[in-house]
């Protein structure tokens, strides 16, 4: 199984190719085609051409848009690092399922598909028909003692995220969003923010779903500790992304990372949604820097970690709307601005077509 | 007919009413019992309460959304101001019915309808079955040498975009957009900038629809002498919001402005676009500042001088994406997010109804 799984990985990785300037060139060269002011629309040219060049198509497409929401528990929790109780992680499933949680109404307005993964959830789900079953394991085990998952484990969650993102394109999706449910999964994405960039553990820990100031100090040390039981303290160290994962990770961030992995390796976009997903992504990145070329960042986090990887990744989120929820919402929203850059750059009229002379 | 269109203005501006803090209180209350942690939806929490509180409901929405591009044309062209011919704007007009603008793609992604309206354009557009024939001057006359609009016709203007604001609400339209197209119009905006802010012609001057940095100081040098002409260089005075449309305005900005105030009376919400829309609310905010509780601001634009307006509104806008295309394109993309934000706190399931624990 897990030899299956790393040579998964391996030949995925191996996979991943660079956009080709030749179609950014091309895309920009159709932009000043269009019946505006060169350069007018800003950051949608940007991204459309971008589009265009994963695409190789000067009218890209991203209609067709999924959102994977993984979900799963983190043993950590023993700490109490969290405001709410692990219980919630699988409430909120169920929560999803039904269609009434916020990623839910995003997603229906901005019609978009909605697939709920259980990666590593503490709890019974197998009666959920609609659930996409995962399961890692049962939770992962308390960092602070341990390693979270085993490398098995590890290997096993990012090779399912590889598999959701076939499946995506198998079914037509044209944008792959990831998202995230796990009650304790803002201290795992503080602990690889720290060992991913060096930064002090103070300065990438925040008050996830809502802890004081207190709490929050309480946060860090502990996360310290999980950094210095497993010798994760060079803030120079260039450490591995699988190790990182089973270190101080989850099977969510695995699944994720996964579909990162797999979407960049078939050419499809992918969009991280807010800390703990670009925390997921920068794993990615760290395992197979080729993936940037295929990868958005949603929004800025009110999660301080996040700024961190955004200098990591050199990515510029599109929102700014101090949103700290998760579950994909930013990244639903943000989808909207990816399909609208790429339908301008496809359907907009030409000076020629629409008869509008260009500039005097 | 001036007498009748001062006094539609008079009245529609009594009418205007602020918002009341029980319903943003209510508001506030309802978000705290969805499923989410509190505060974690960010500005989409505020943006809902908002909607609630003019709507006067904990579940408001802004389904039906309809966007107002409103055109026309500039004397002020004729000093070599604009990087295009004033032709364009009659073109641009012909593209919009035909659908091949970028506010018609941003519109058919988001459900939005365009009307587009004919304020003041320099040419004929009678044939156009689908315009909104409002012309209230063939062009406004060079604001360097005379008023740009006389009295009668800047109280027509806005008397216009009152009745635009009462057609929408008799079609059920519930959020509406302001957009312009208007060869030379940043000039008229950056007038209005330093006359209704204060602020220094040179920091509220921009590169329009792109002109280069010779022709960006020309530009001023001619914002100058016209606030000269009109004797509108006290930075500390408080100067007509009428007469400063009459003065150095357009007609497309007293409609944009008349709709804005007209939005207000309703009760409707209404976003402004970019700089010049936001010129248009600004002048709406110094005849009537109980309209601020009704007006959303879409992007930050390139052009500096929104910046001015903005502190002026006190108003933070929901996108930045470096656009600086107007037409009421980043009204377009940020009308979704009011959407969203009005549909979370409508739709979202709370703690009791899905059963998940609320805060250990």
């Amino acid at each position: 199984m897990s030899a299956s799984h790393e040579s998964i990985i391996v030949e995925t990785c191996a996979a991943v190719t660079r956009v080709e300037a030749e179609w950014l060139q091309r895309a920009s060269q159709r932009q000043l085609t269009l019946t505006k002011p060169p350069g007018s629309l800003g950051r949608l040219e940007t991204l459309a051409n971008q589009l265009a060049a994963q695409q190789r198509t000067v009218t890209p497409r991203v209609e067709r848009k999924r959102i994977y929401v993984v979900a799963a528990d983190h043993g950590v929790t023993a700490e109490g690092v969290s405001a709410y109780p692990s219980a919630v992680t699988a409430q909120m499933v169920a929560n999803f399922l039904h269609g009434g949680a916020a990623i839910n109404v995003l997603a229906r307005l901005g019609q978009c598909e909605v697939r709920v993964v259980d990666a590593g959830v503490a709890a019974d789900l197998s009666a959920h028909i609609d659930l996409i079953h995962a399961k890692v394991l049962w939770g992962t085990a308390n960092f602070t003692q341990a390693a979270a998952l085993t490398r098995a484990q590890a290997w096993q969650a990012v090779a399912t995220g590889i598999e959701l993102a076939r499946a995506a394109q198998r079914d037509g999706v044209q944008l792959i969003g990831i998202g995230e449910m796990g009650i304790g999964n803002t201290t795992s994405a503080s602990a690889l923010t720290a060992a991913l960039t060096g930064a002090a553990v103070e300065q990438v820990t925040g008050a996830g779903t809502g802890v004081n100031d207190e709490q929050r100090t309480h946060k860090a040390a502990v996360i310290k500790r999980a950094l210095a039981f497993h010798q994760l303290t060079d803030a120079t160290a260039q450490y591995d992304a699988l190790a990182l994962l089973a270190q101080v990770g989850g099977a969510e961030i695995g699944v994720m990372m996964g579909l990162v992995i797999g979407a960049a390796s078939l050419c499809l976009a992918v969009i991280a949604d807010g800390f703990i997903s670009t925390a997921a992504a920068a794993l990615a990145h760290r395992l197979c820097p080729a993936v940037s070329d295929y990868l958005f960042v949603a929004h800025r986090s009110v999660e301080p970690g996040q700024r961190a990887l955004l200098e990591l990744l050199q990515a510029e989120p599109l929102l700014d709307l101090q949103m700290r929820l998760g579950e994909g919402t930013g990244a639903a929203l943000a989808m909207h601005l990816l399909d609208a850059a790429a339908r301008l750059l496809s359907e907009m009229a030409t000076f020629a077509s629409a008869g509008v002379s260009d500039k005097s």
